[in-house]
């Protein structure tokens, strides 16, 4: 019986393992799509959907079944509340995908605002910090998951970089703000995966010590904040 | 025991709805602070923040508790980690408050772009879909619970008609872009929040039907769909 329960957690850890693997192809390839101009890629992150939404329902049944099946030890109990949260922010993380894989099939018809180099980036940052996240939670790493959470200002600093330089263009040629807006929404998709990612890692922080990061997080990135009008001024977990 | 058990969660219950209220207040004085230009209201917001930070933290432990020192049936089991998941649905929306007060905090020290008639209806429909969504778990309502997740549609599309007015007025006058676009993440942000809604909505008729709607629900909202430059395409979920 508990040799089972322990084979069991470790099929959660495999499933989530394999989302997060999944949801970093759907970043790199919704983005592909954009830079690329290609819209077999928009099909693809479209068809990668429906395998995460199956992979979300697996984990969750796996998760539900194991806290009503058997009465966990305090550290299991933390672990599969958990996955049932990280679960769900990778799904949520497939949905930004699917959302810029949407914008990206819209503004591959129309004719470039400026070629694309800090969304790549925000989109790589974003899948280093989707995968580091995963593999804190696999190894219980503290250090990595703090990391993490420290990642995602250089994507918050990529994300206003590409809304003032799209503020520019949309200033000096109003033909281009449709599209200079949809870029804009594309970086924040992509902000929101990185907080995703970096509620992974808050996660991982109260698997493993316990410890509750989530509001000193907050406190620390709003002091002070004073906020330009349409920056994002909101906390990480926003 | 079994008492004490039930009384336990009567206790968060009580509190979770009392974060969807506080949660209703925050949505409320985020868009007055904007539409009266009234910079009190942000500071009110920003400290109701607090306040919902710790109710999420204890409903947090109290949940955790139950789940430790019991083996929950498999309903309350249900009830307890959906309250989880509400939880930190609750939290966001706050954190979307903020985000929209301190945006307000900007916006009302300049000229006003235009006045502002469907960002405070967004505010009214999104605020009546946390009290419906919170309604519907406390009586375990999930005709309550389909009827939130109806109601989203009606936010997005006022979404999209602030989006298309907005373009007009930046497309007419660049020097209204900046704040124009404030007012376009403004209605993103309460966007967000009736997507929060929705969650706790799909939670509910999962504790009371056992039954998952989440996947469904986003298939039928995406099917067929073909999004303009600049749209939020994505599922309710996003």
């Amino acid at each position: 019986m508990e040799r089972h329960f322990e084979a069991e957690l470790q099929a959660i850890r495999e499933k989530l393992l394999a989302m997060g693997s999944l949801a970093e192809t759907m970043i790199h390839k919704s983005v592909r799509a954009l830079v690329d101009r290609d819209e077999a890629l928009v099909q693809a992150v479209l068809a990668h959907e429906e395998e995460m939404d199956l992979l979300c329902i697996e984990v969750d049944d796996r998760c539900f079944t194991r806290l009503a099946l058997q009465q966990p030890m305090a550290s299991d109990l933390r672990f599969l509340v958990a996955s049932i949260k990280i679960n769900s922010d990778l799904e949520r993380m497939a949905d930004q995908a699917v959302s810029i894989a949407l914008r990206a099939r819209s503004l591959i018809q129309e004719p470039q605002v400026k070629p694309l180099i800090d969304i790549p980036r925000m989109a790589t940052l974003a899948q280093e910090m989707v995968r580091k996240s995963l593999d804190a939670f696999v190894r219980r790493d503290p250090e990595l998951a703090r990391a993490v959470i420290e990642g995602d200002d250089a994507v918050d600093s990529l994300r206003d970089q590409v809304f003032r330089e799209l503020l520019v263009y949309m200033m000096a040629d109003t033909g281009t703000i449709p599209r200079a807006l949809a870029l804009i929404l594309i970086s924040r998709n992509l902000e929101r995966i990185a907080d995703h990612a970096t509620n992974i890692a808050e996660d991982v922080i109260y698997i493993v010590r316990g410890e509750d990061v989530r509001e000193r997080g907050d406190k620390e990135l709003r002091k002070g904040l004073r906020v330009p009008v349409g920056q994002t001024p909101a906390p990480p977990s926003v």
